[in-house]
């Protein structure tokens, strides 16, 4: 089944329209060039809903917005949806700065999402409209209690609820959560943390999955989810000593490049709950 | 004869200021100096006309062009101008939305170009102010009939002759085009489409052969491209199953570092049409 | 002694705020992440003083400044130096535009900075106000003379005086300078040059190290100048015949994530003068 979606993207090649930062966006163009997509960068006012119309997903990231942006994304947004487009929102450092936490609550009110993608504390600040983000780094308190799991992740079927999007909480283990469901996925490993963008990078991937798989956006999110950890996994075991976090960045994406179904379908590891 | 012109930008070192999309600029910048040449980037409309007075040749790319970039555009090109540097203009996704287009085209009324370099759907764009870009790749159906080449590549002399810049069609088969002379060059490996910004950096290398070369602005826009389509292949050459786009995307810039005489005068390919 | 400052980057893991050029801006990142540090990027006037209150350093670098980032620039200084957080300023291309040279001067005034790192050109604008910058490279004049070594670092401890900063001045030698001392470094490799962003990187790594040392600005400056000079030797030394300063750039930053307290403390070079 998510090998389907898998294919869905090499096939398809959806175009990806990205309103996103300045720090990661060309490894979200060479990541979605990996993953079969292709991307499409432009934040001009005066263009982006022409743009938007041309492409199959919007992927609008808040990483180093500003105010001329963030009436683009708005523009973006809508016009997406008035086209059935699928629309992903990655709240980066939601929680950060009154300008982040009120950008994406505003965002929230005046686009519909098909994703949201963000760690724990930037979740917590859209549900909660409170959180404690340090940085754009989940804070250590903020984690899912699994011994109480379904209290633990209440809020996020909630926000799936009120938003209609499927909610992707990325951390240690990663969940895929609609109003009814949640999938956990243990893919990934501990050093993606040490690449900047790969939070980035995911969101740019789940938009190109989603766009190709528009009928089943909780599917196609998990499954561009386990293939970006599974690529995460993947590429650590081709570490050398001399291999630091620049290597390690360049062989993810490497990884999402050559990633194979026989591949894709032993690695992944993901449990309904 | 082409190997003095690769020499040249070695030995002059020119220094090329780029006003140019945030997604490819750190690869533009890096693929400047593996070529010899030297980068800067300024885009406020405050510097651009010093900054282009200390340089030796100004390289203008629409990428994510926004209202205050395109000002210092022109002013830039109007400045490069006067003092008879080389100007390039890439023609980022011309046609994709009227933005890019209608700026292009005032670019091409406002400033003088030595040359243009575009996939065959934004130079269509340019030409005939029509064209089918998808996003930032050239259309399906916008390519060259080599069975009919004259007829095919008569719209890009005209573009030459009218703009009286060297015009650079990239694709499988590049074409460099003036008024009256065309030479096909047959450099290149198809997986250089799976790296982002392989049109920005060639746009980047242009620029810096062209002011190393100033008299002979057709021969070094083809300098420039047969060396760079050559270190695509070299790279190629070095890739690994592990490997993908991203370690792609070095092999091409240490390529074009490590390119030499002997390799370049064995390794080009192109004829006269 | 210089151990200590290198680990307690690595156990406080300090959060550094950039407002930094568009260019170098993810090698800035991925450098801070490999020294121990964690980066976050935000330029818009609404949230640079809360994010920079969230922080425990300001990388200020005027590399692709526009009017907008300036007044960025110069509130969250403002706010750094109230919160008493460690502010450095990397002046790029000081001297080669009015714009340039202004705003340096301008954020002098305003803001108190910690440290000043630039190549001597830059430093030269700053404390002479004027010198001979040749875009963001030093002019091939402009050097210090090491057999009348007092009287050519000068200006630079008179800069240092006046300004209460330490200023670390780049190029074949490394200075690191105060009031009334001087460190000269010789790691590094002359290689690193064709590696855009390497000065940038350095005034990264400078800030977290300031940052986690915050009662040793001189020496925490020296040894982040040592630690990223010898990555940049460790990492030339793993150049095979094809690679070039693309893969270059990806082995620092691997040699700052790998370098051990051996390693470094048999590598380090300097003297006192």
């Amino acid at each position: 089944m998510f090998t389907e979606y898998l294919n869905n993207v090499r096939n398809k090649k959806p175009l990806v329209h990205n309103i996103t930062n300045y720090v990661t966006v060309n490894d979200c163009a060479n990541v979605l060039l990996a993953c079969g997509a292709a991307p499409i960068m432009a934040d001009d006012i005066a263009e982006v809903e022409e743009i938007t119309s041309i492409c199959n997903g919007l992927n609008i990231n808040i990483g180093t917005l500003n105010a001329r942006t963030v009436e683009s994304m708005i523009k973006a947004g809508k016009k997406a949806n008035q086209l059935g487009n699928p629309v992903l929102l990655d709240p980066v450092g939601a929680g950060a700065s009154t300008l982040r936490t009120e950008t994406a609550l505003k965002l929230l009110e005046e686009v519909k999402f098909s994703a949201i993608r963000g760690n724990i504390s930037e979740i917590k600040t859209l549900a909660l409209g409170t959180a404690t983000t340090q940085g754009v780094d989940a804070a250590v308190g903020d984690k899912i209690d699994f011994d109480d799991f379904d209290n633990s992740v209440a809020f996020i079927k909630s926000l799936a609820k009120r938003t209609g999007a499927v909610i992707v909480v990325t951390g240690a283990v990663d969940l895929i959560v609609s109003e009814d469901k949640v999938i956990c996925i243990h893919n990934g490993h501990p050093a993606m943390s040490s690449v900047t963008g790969t939070g980035c990078q995911l969101s740019a991937i789940i938009t190109a999955f989603l766009a190709a798989n528009p009928e089943q956006p909780f599917n196609a999110a998990a499954t561009a989810v386990m293939s970006y950890g599974l690529a995460g996994e993947i590429a650590h075991q081709r570490m050398t000593d001399l291999d630091g976090n620049s290597s390690y960045r360049n062989y993810i994406i490497d990884a999402v490049y050559n990633l194979d179904e026989t591949t894709f379908e032993k690695g992944i590891k993901y449990e309904n709950r």
